[in-house]
């Protein structure tokens, strides 16, 4: 994810870090070029004149931002709702660490509340691998006792099985009589909210926008480009190339954001800050139990991730 | 579903399957060979000239874009819904293997637990076939018990029935002194949510986008696409058919594609996978009650079903 | 509502049952009639030339479209509410269904539980009588007792009544201890979200989309039509009347289909069936209970309410 | 709220009350008056011609219509919020209703509960009173006891102390044995949905939609149809003010019901009809509870509030 | 906050405060001033005439338009969002107020309800004070105990450790047979609901709209304003510089808007008024317990934060 803090209206034209410009720059190259050829040739292919001009252009622009429009909220509307299961997955694991702190007798031992905190921690982290794709071994190494890390490090989905560690815990924690099936009853709540946390995910990822939207788009973008400068160039002239360029930017520059937040739980530019936020849910749930969290320096660069 | 790793934006531009083109060419050939009858005879039938030319084109181009932006919508939300149906079912299962785990006393042995993830992986078959109109009892043979095999296999509304099953497993289980009555609660708070998702799965199959707007889009979309090449002959020239195609291509396969994904249950390429969700589900209560599944074989093929 | 299965791109095109085109035909034909008497006249009135061309048009057609598909999106909308409402009242016309059939002992009789099917029923029968304005007392007058049948044949507000009759038998089973305040505080949940569907119902029913809206787009779809042929008549020719009619056609006909499911409780064409929904209902819930449903016949006609 | 029935599409072209084109008439007519100006003078001002021509107004007219369409939705959507609102509070009285009269040991003498639905009338007048800034002394005057009457006249946010009452109800019951905390819980669900509706409604009469905004369009649209004569006059002479009017009807319409409907609980036409909504609610409460409702004269007028 | 009365709609056009154009003045200037050298020189550079004409500027412009609706549109939602999730904080603490006052016995003195409101007070207060990153000790002074407000002031995420505290309370309050566990349940929901609240809040603030579409639009609006003048000029010559700078006004109001509402969190002039909103839950909640609340003098100025 890229931070960056307010700019002055005149330095963010100029902005290179945070823009999808310089992956384009390619496309766009090759665009100028095609201009500048039908500019100089007026528009001709072997001597042919394409007879384009602006009219179906315009109308054809205007359909095809109606349909990227919706392209864009639906890739939108995917990465805002991966955001959501995150804050989600941050709500609830405050809400599970002040149940296990005050949803029992009061002279019980602290030993297994922080062994609950640490199966959470394992939980957020394993979710996180699995969303990524990468290794979740090293970092439920530290946190989950011995024959529990044998068991979930064998297992195919790994959240799903930390969650019923979790609820273990809780189940044992009845059985010793130190909650009742009324307090039971409010961790199960939290725990199906986990359930919809990891499946809301999980569903994200595995369901991208339906594969035949993306290719019709896709051509429709490229094709329209390719056809701007023969229907521009009897009324711009020289100018054309400028202008194609400045089109084909924003259509293009669209459709790539649009691609790049589709699976916001990758490692692009654009997406969410999964590493932040699992340190971010790991401290807030310690000092809640009444760690003492480090401070973490302050953050010098743009991109996180 | 059609799963494809992310492409060159350059060989995106040539994807044959999983674009919607190949069922759209017949039209798409059609409408060229009108297209260049209307170029040869310059627009004129029976040597009236049409004057017809691009301005109200133009306008309707407008209306109709946003009229199929309207329906392409309404479609993209069922696909979405049905998807989150599927992703609700996935956690509620979960969470219904979960309680099944770990909401009774330790002691009992673990006998009854598994049958009880048999009942719930025979509610997702069930509920795949109802939404498909398929025959689910090769499905439900080898999970239920005779009996209940019985009155499910004669049960027209089959998930239901199953779903009281399940209720009577936990009713027993009340009985026996499992749980207790306020475990038994959380239990049936899940089994509100399965009703919620078959009646939500039932709903979309059941109801499908008011058939006038259906009719009316289609006649718009395909009389706007049979007038182009006669508004755009006269500025166009030999070009039309071209940019009528490429016009009518984007028209059409909005429509195309809009039609597909409205109901999202079917078998066609860019419905859900609800065969590769019933497997993945099976697998994870599976996983979550303590066996081993088999590591599933790579995928290899472009399209699930 | 409308029910037919996908038909050939082709055959669609000349779809009559299902279409709003015969409600229409009129309006189109004074149209058309209009039209021809611009072409014949020149676009002149009392020999004064109406100096219309196409770019007022063009622009004010853009704004209607746009403001139209505000009002469809309001209207549909509407229209999908009301059918969630009664998805939602299906399933939990059923979870209530299994929550009477396990949340008690397992020695009762099941007389008591049969009775609470009927309330259930009656409530889903009042709703839709209420909802269509029609008279409910055949419908209850089957299931119901005799002394609930004269108080909810009295009242005003009949499904808030019969939702008080459910949850008088749930206390009543309290009393008797057949089930405990905790299974009691489960039903209550339920008829909560019976409360919800039926205010929501209502809610539909008195509160239409702001009168001005109606009023406003009405107006400007209807002169926009009117001025259409003077506008067009200098550039089209004898063409106009045609454009204009498939322009009008698609303005009037989406106005008059966001008219038709605004209200969707009716029983026009594309509104939803509540009495299929009723009988479904009915068939679900009597089957969970153990009861044999009759086979529906194969349902032939397109249209069903 | 204007309530009319559906009429023949001819007869809805005539509408006058219902319609906001009363208040526009002198805005409009001044609009008249300038372009018959405009056409006079041929566009010119002091001799200077004012070169402008349909291809700006088209261009901006589309970007206006778009920034108005945005607008209008947050409008409508703050209406419909504010009505949902108001059936969430019909739907939780009836609940609370339904919960007094049953949650409880059947024995007990009536006279409390009726209290009880008093305490929930008042409640539902306080808030009506406290949304459109009337004095709410008179309808609470009858239903609360001496002592309530002082405490809640005194206070500020009467609602929330009326809610308190209503708690402080249930926890009487409580310490009585009539309920036990189980049912309380129950009540107190439902009181969090009291306090939900509440802030809900609070939070759409405090917070519009921000300022800027409606200074901006405001601005834009009066700007845009006051430039309209000038662009329009080359091209369509003495038929100028026609379309001119024509044209800024439906701008300044548009934003004229969404400023209506911005504040849904005021008592302009367009608003939400929060008497007749009391009345019902008070209708249906008492009725649950037993007792004879009067039967409501048939509604004559259109507008009820 | 701006709140402004309703103003007549031709004082509304002049309103200087509350409007955003004081800080867009110089940015249109300098395009009114570009704009008349455009026209001085005919739209030539270097004796090389731009031929720009309307045309592209007008597909465009509509393109334009749609994308900056669509990041308008997700500006206004996190704005609604933002509103919406202190809206709940007023309701959950009116509900944990209610609860503290009657989910116990009636016997017991007031005391520790009072230190319970001090807590929700402090949750809210330190709420506000992280968001805006301002400083939390002054108001957390007043209402915490010294060793509460020790362990607080030391966190880093205060309110959720004041949540922990007020779990604490309710712990405390079962230990001491105040209210059973089923009471303690009530309000651990109502706790996970603040815990939801604050994490809301926190995401909002933590996740911005993704940089790439703000520079990609702000580019776009950039130099689209730049372009306007070359490409308007042939056409309306001395008139050019007031259209231009109407449009560009247009375009850069929207997002300027946009950008300040994106954080409503701020202290921008549209931004949310935090600090009414804890001076407005304050009141009500100790209003509710019982305490006189003084009457704040009437707001004069037209801006509150």
């Amino acid at each position: 994810m890229i931070i960056r803090k307010k700019e002055h209206w005149f330095k963010m034209l100029f902005v290179w870090h945070g823009s999808v410009l310089p992956g384009l720059l390619p496309r766009l190259f090759l665009l100028f070029i095609l201009s500048l050829g039908v500019v100089y040739l007026r528009g001709t292919i072997f001597s042919f004149k394409v007879p384009l001009n602006p009219a179906p252009l315009t109308l054809f622009g205007f359909v095809l931002a109606l349909f990227l429009g919706f392209r864009n909220n639906a890739s939108y509307e995917r990465f805002w709702e991966g955001r959501k299961l995150w804050g989600a997955l941050l709500n609830t694991a405050r809400s599970l660490t002040r149940q296990a702190l005050t949803l029992k007798n009061l002279k019980e031992s602290s030993v297994s509340v922080s062994y609950f905190i640490q199966l959470l921690d394992a939980f957020i982290f394993a979710l996180k691998h699995q969303l990524r794709g990468t290794d979740a071994y090293e970092d439920l190494k530290n946190r989950l006792h011995e024959d529990h890390l044998k068991t979930v490090a064998a297992s195919k989905y790994k959240p799903a099985v930390i969650m019923r560690l979790l609820a273990e815990w809780v189940q044992h924690a009845k059985d010793e009589d130190h909650i009742d099936s009324i307090q039971q009853g409010r961790f199960d709540e939290n725990f199906d909210k986990l359930s919809d946390i990891l499946g809301g995910c999980e569903r994200i990822v595995s369901t991208p926008i339906p594969y035949s939207y993306r290719v019709l788009l896709h051509r429709t973008v490229y094709i329209y480009c390719f056809l701007l400068p023969f229907g521009l160039v009897d009324s711009l002239g020289w100018f054309t190339p400028l202008i194609v360029v400045f089109v084909a930017y924003t259509f293009v520059a669209f459709e790539a954001i649009a691609d790049e937040i589709e699976e916001p739980f990758g490692t692009e530019a654009n997406d969410l800050a999964l590493n932040s936020m699992c340190v971010m849910i790991d401290e807030t749930i310690h000092e809640m139990a009444g760690q003492k969290i480090a401070i973490s320096p302050k953050m010098t660069q743009n991109i996180i991730d």
